[in-house]
C-alpha cells in the first residue's frame, strides 16, 4: 500500500477556490504574511516534513505503544528524533505571535498543517497538539510574570502543554471534580488529586510539560461553579526562566488504549504540586472553555484527516485487487477486474472521499472563521464567534462519527485484508475511534448544539447559516449541472428550520429530555447540512472551471446529495420522535 | 465492569413464546428427544459451561493471542483445558447424528448453545465451529470409508475441520484459485497450492485437523466451474482409523489481526499433500456452499452474540456510572444520577437491546428452518429452503453490520473507559469487525439476496414473506398496543414491493450495475423489515402477558419502530439512486 500522501491539490482548492483564503489572508490584520507563495510554501514544505518524517512512524508507533517504567514515559522509537525537527524546523511557532518568537503566521495555516501531521499519525500528531491550547489558555488568562517565562519555550515546542481536566470519578461532568488548590505564603497553590486520561501527561519529548488544571479553591461553591484553572509545571520554573527542581506531579500509569497507542495516556498525580491560579478564582471553567473549543476543532481535524489516510488506501488497493469482472470489462486480457470497477466499491470510496474532502472545507471554513475571531473588526469577530458557537459541536460531532464510517469502509474495501494489521486499515480505524470520544462525546456535542447554540436565542444562530445556504442555493437553481442539489438543500434547510421549532415547541410542553432524546440526531442532521451546503459551494466552483479535477469535484458534489444527504430523511423521524420512547423502560427491565 | 451472563430468560421467550419451538420439536422427526425438559436442561447446562469456562478466556486470549513458532501454533493459555472440557461434555456432537456418536439433537439446540460460546469469547468459539460445517460436508458427499474413519473423532471434537479456500489473490472471487490436484495412483491426489485466512488451519487443540480444500483437476475448465473439492487431513488416517505420518500440509505463518486475536488465522502451505476427492469433479464450488450457506449463518450468530455481550456490558455501566443529573433526578442524595437516566444513553442500550434480542429471534429462526431442511417433510424442507436463500444473506449480510454499531454504542456508553483495553468493550469492537467481512462481505451478501435470490424469479421468494408478515400485521391492527406498529410495517412492506420491482425493471433497462450498486442498502432494508416483522411478533406475544419482562418487550418494539426501522425511509432513497452516481467518475479522477 502506497503512504499517504498530503492533498496539496485539495488543500488549494478549498483554500483558493472555494474559501477565499487569499482575499482573506490579504485583508486579515497580520495576515499580510500569508502572501500566496507563503502559503503555498508552507504547505508544500509541511506536505514533506510529514511525508518523510512522520508517515513512516505510524504504524511501527502502534506495534510498539508508548511505555511506561516507574514514572517515565518512552515514546516509540523515532518519535523524538522527528519532534526535535518539527522544533527545528519551526513548525511549533507557524501561527505563534512573532513577539514570543513564533512565525506570526495566520492560525489556519496551523490547521492546514494540522490535518497534514494527523493524517500522518494521530498518536504523533497529538503530541504537539496541546501546547497551542495550553498557550493560548495562558496568553489569555496568566499573569505577565508566568507568561514572560512559560510561553517562550511553549511556542518554540522545546516545553509542551496538556489539559488536566478528567477524573476517575467525573468526566462529562465535571462539576463533581474533587482536586484541591490550597494557598501557599507566597501566592503559589499546592494542588492534590488525581487526574486520569492525560494526554501527553509524561513523555520524553519535551524539557518541561506544563500542566493546565482545573482544581477546587477551599471554601469554593460546589458544582462548576467552584473550579479554579491553575498552571503545573513537571520541572518548577525558577525566576530567571531556568528550569529547577522536579515538581510533586507524576505519572501513576499510563492506559491500554483500543488506539492512538503511542500517545500516552496519562494517570497524573498531584501531590502537593506547586501551581498557580490562571484566571479569576472560581471562574476556571469559563477559561478553560477557551482551550476546549479550540481542541474540539483539532479534534474534528483529526476525524477528517483520518478518513482522508484511509482512504488513499483503499483507493490505492480498490485499483489493484483484481476480483470478478465489471461491466463492461474493464481489463479483458486479465482474469478479472480492479475492483475500482464495481460500483458498490465505489459507494464504498465515494462515501470515504466526500467525508475527507467536504470534511476538508468545514474544517477550514472554521480556521478561517478562527482567524477572524482572533484578527478581524470588531463585527467579524462577533460573527465568527456567533458562527463558530454553532460550528464547533457540528464539526466535532458530526466529522468524527463520520470518520467512523470512513475507516470502517476503507476496511471493507480491502476485505480480509483490511482486518489485518500490517495493511495499516484497521489502525486508522482503531486510531479515529477516540475522536467521537475525547474532548466531548458526540451526545456532549448534541446537547451543546441544540441545548446551548440552537434553541435558546430563538435559533437567531440557525437562522444565520439556513439563509446563507438557502440563498446560496438559490443562486444555483438556473445552472443545470447544480439544480438538483440547489434544490434538495433548500427544500432540506426548510426541513431544518421546522424541526428546529418544533423542537423549540417539544421542549417547552414536555421538558429537556426532548432535548436530550434528539440531540444527537440532531447535531447528525445539521452535520449533513453543512457538509451539503460546502458541497454545492465546491459543485458551483468546479461547474465553472474545466478538466478532470473539477469534473471530479461535481460527481462527488453528486453522490453526496444522492447517496449521504437523502439520510437526513431519516433523521427527521426520529428526530420527531418522542422522548417517551427513550424513557419508558423501567431501568429494572432492561434485562431478565 | 460483570462478566456476560447467558441470556437464559430471553432464549426460551424467544424460542417458546415467539418462535413455537415446543411443537416444533414435538413435530420435528428425530427431535422427539428434545423435550422441553431436556432443552431447558441444555441450555442451562450450556450456560453453565460457557460463564465457568469460556467467558474467563476472552480477555486473557485478546492480550496473549494465538502464537505461531516454525510451524506450530499455541493457543492462548486455558484455550486447551477449555476445549478438553467442551470435548468430555459431549458438546461438540450435541446435534450430530447419535449413530456417529453424537447426541442427536436438533441442530437449533446448537444454534443456541452457539450463540453462548461465540458471546462469551468469539475467539474461542470459532475453534469448533468449522468443524460442524466439515461434518456436514463430508457427510453429504464423501466416500464411505473416508466418513466411517473420519467423522466419528470430528463428530466428538478429537478432530477439527476447516475450510480452505482463499488465497492470496482471491477471496470473493474464487474463480480466480490456482491451488492444484494431481491424481496419484491409489486413488488419492496430492494437493500443491497456498491457501490464506484459514481459520484454525493449525493449533494445538486436537490431535487432528482435516482441511476441505478447493482445488483444481488436471484440466479442469476455467473459472468456478473447474473447481473440485478434497479432504486432507493434517495427519494421513490410517486404514483402521489410527494415525499415520504427518501429511505435507504446513502453516506457514499466522496473521495479525485487529481482533479474534487468539484465533489462529492461517496460511497453509499445501506441498503435494495427500488429499481425497469429495463430490464430483468440477462441482466443488456447489458441495462447499452446503458449507458456505450454514457458515453464513454462524457468522449471522457470531455478530449479534457479540452485541449481546456489548449490551450487557453497557448496561452494566450505565447503571452505575454517576454522571449529570436526570430529568426527574434518580438519586437526589447524590451528586450526579447513573447515566442509564438519560435518553440519549438509553437510545444508545436500547439500540444495543433491539439488534441483539431482535437479531436473537432472527437467527433461531432460521435454525428452527434448518432443522426443517434436515428433517421435516419435503414439503417442509422445500420451504425451508427456498426461505433459507432468502434469509441467509440477510442474516449474516444484516446482522454483522448491526453489530459493528452495537459494539460501537457499548464504546460510547462508556465513554473514554470504553477506549481502554481493560473494560473490555472495545475488544468486542475489533472482534465482531471480522464477521461483516468473513464467510462473504457485505457486499457479497448483498449481491447474493438481490441478485441470486430476489430478483430471479420475478420476486417469489420476497413474496414468501412480504405477505405473510402484511397478514400478520393485519392481524394487529386492532390491538391499541400494537397498531402503529403493524400500520408501519404493512406501508414498509408495500414500499419493500415497490424498491423490488424498481430494481427489478432497472436491471432491465440499465443493466447489471444497477443492481450492484443498490444491493447493500437493499440488503439492510431487507434486514430491517425482518427484524421489524419479528419484533412485532415479539410485541404481538408480549401484549396478551403480564409483568415486567413483557412490558419491557413492547416497549423495545416501540423503540424498533420508532427510531430504528424508519431508516428504511432514507435507505428507499439510495435504492433509487441510479447507479451512474457511481459509475459516472473516472477512476483516475478519484484523487489528484
Amino acid at each position: 500500500m502506497p503512504d499517504y500522501k498530503v492533498p496539496l491539490r485539495d488543500f488549494d482548492f478549498v483554500m483558493s477556490e472555494v474559501l477565499g483564503f487569499e482575499q482573506h489572508y490579504a485583508s486579515l490584520p497580520g495576515g499580510e504574511d500569508a502572501t500566496p507563495d507563503m502559503v503555498k510554501a508552507v504547505l508544500e514544505e509541511g506536505a514533506k516534513f510529514v511525508e518523510g518524517e512522520i508517515v513512516p512512524l505510524n504504524r511501527s508507533g502502534d506495534e510498539e505503544s508508548a511505555q511506561w517504567n516507574d514514572g517515565v514515559v518512552t515514546t516509540p522509537e523515532g518519535f523524538k528524533a522527528a519532534y526535535d525537527k518539527l522544533v527545528e524546523n519551526g513548525w511549533c511557532g507557524l501561527s505563534q505571535p512573532q513577539k514570543l518568537g513564533g512565525q506570526g503566521l495566520p492560525s489556519s495555516l496551523n490547521t492546514a498543517f494540522y490535518e497534514m501531521l494527523a493524517g500522518s499519525s494521530l498518536s504523533w500528531a497529538i503530541y504537539p497538539t496541546l501546547t497551542w491550547g495550553a498557550i493560548e489558555t495562558m496568553a489569555a488568562h496568566a499573569p505577565e510574570e508566568l507568561k514572560a517565562n512559560y510561553l517562550p519555550p511553549m511556542v518554540q515546542g522545546l516545553w509542551s502543554g496538556t489539559m488536566c481536566l478528567t477524573e476517575a470519578h467525573c468526566g462529562s461532568d465535571l462539576g463533581l471534580l474533587k482536586t484541591r488548590a490550597e494557598p501557599n505564603e507566597d501566592g503559589s497553590y499546592s494542588l492534590t488529586g488525581s487526574k486520569i486520561f492525560i494526554t501527553g501527561g509524561e513523555h520524553d519529548l519535551t524539557e518541561n510539560i506544563v500542566h493546565i488544571v482545573l482544581a477546587r479553591l477551599p471554601d469554593a461553591p460546589e458544582g462548576v461553579k467552584g473550579i479554579s484553572l491553575f498552571v503545573v509545571p513537571k520541572y518548577n520554573v525558577n525566576a530567571d526562566g531556568s528550569l529547577g527542581e522536579r515538581n510533586t506531579v507524576s505519572c501513576g500509569s499510563i492506559e491500554h488504549k483500543m488506539g492512538i497507542k503511542a500517545s500516552a495516556t496519562c494517570v497524573m498525580n498531584f501531590d502537593g504540586a506547586k501551581g498557580f491560579l490562571i484566571g479569576a478564582p472560581n471562574k476556571g471553567m469559563a477559561c478553560m472553555f477557551t482551550f476546549i473549543n479550540e481542541s474540539r476543532l483539532g479534534v474534528a481535524v483529526q476525524g477528517q484527516s483520518t478518513a482522508e489516510h484511509s482512504f488513499q488506501g483503499a483507493l490505492a488497493y480498490a485499483r489493484e485487487r483484481l476480483q470478478m469482472k465489471g461491466v463492461p470489462r474493464h481489463s479483458p486480457a486479465k482474469p478479472a477486474d480492479p475492483i475500482i470497477v464495481h460500483p458498490d466499491v465505489r459507494r464504498m470510496l465515494l462515501t470515504q472521499k466526500a467525508i475527507a474532502e467536504g470534511g476538508r472545507m468545514l474544517n477550514m471554513y472554521c480556521a478561517k472563521l478562527v482567524d477572524l475571531k482572533h484578527g478581524g473588526t470588531v463585527e467579524q469577530k462577533a460573527d465568527a464567534e456567533q458562527r463558530l458557537a454553532m460550528l464547533t459541536p457540528i464539526a466535532k460531532g458530526f466529522l468524527t462519527e463520520a470518520a467512523q464510517e470512513a475507516t470502517k469502509e476503507g476496511i471493507q474495501v480491502f476485505g480480509g485484508h483490511g482486518f489485518i494489521r500490517e495493511w495499516g486499515m484497521e489502525q486508522l480505524s482503531r486510531d479515529v475511534r477516540i475522536t467521537a470520544i475525547y474532548e466531548g462525546t458526540t451526545t456532549i456535542q448534541g446537547l451543546d448544539l441544540l441545548g446551548r447554540k440552537i434553541l435558546p436565542g430563538d435559533g437567531r444562530l440557525l437562522t444565520l447559516f439556513t439563509k446563507e445556504i438557502s440563498d446560496f442555493a438559490s443562486q444555483q437553481l438556473d445552472n443545470p449541472e447544480l439544480a438538483s442539489m440547489a434544490q434538495a438543500l433548500i427544500a432540506k434547510v426548510e426541513l431544518w428550520q421546522s424541526l428546529t421549532g418544533e423542537l423549540s415547541q417539544r421542549l417547552q410542553d414536555a421538558g429537556p429530555n426532548e432535548l436530550n432524546s434528539a440531540a444527537v440526531d440532531y447535531l447528525m442532521f445539521s452535520g449533513y447540512m453543512m457538509l451539503g451546503y460546502f458541497w454545492l459551494q465546491a459543485a458551483a466552483v468546479a461547474s465553472k472551471a474545466e478538466g478532470d479535477f473539477y469534473t471530479a469535484k461535481v460527481q462527488t458534489a453528486n453522490f453526496y446529495f444522492k447517496r449521504l444527504l437523502p439520510r437526513t430523511t431519516s433523521l427527521a423521524e426520529t428526530i420527531r420522535d418522542s422522548a417517551d420512547t427513550l424513557t419508558a423502560m423501567d431501568e429494572d427491565a432492561f434485562v431478565f
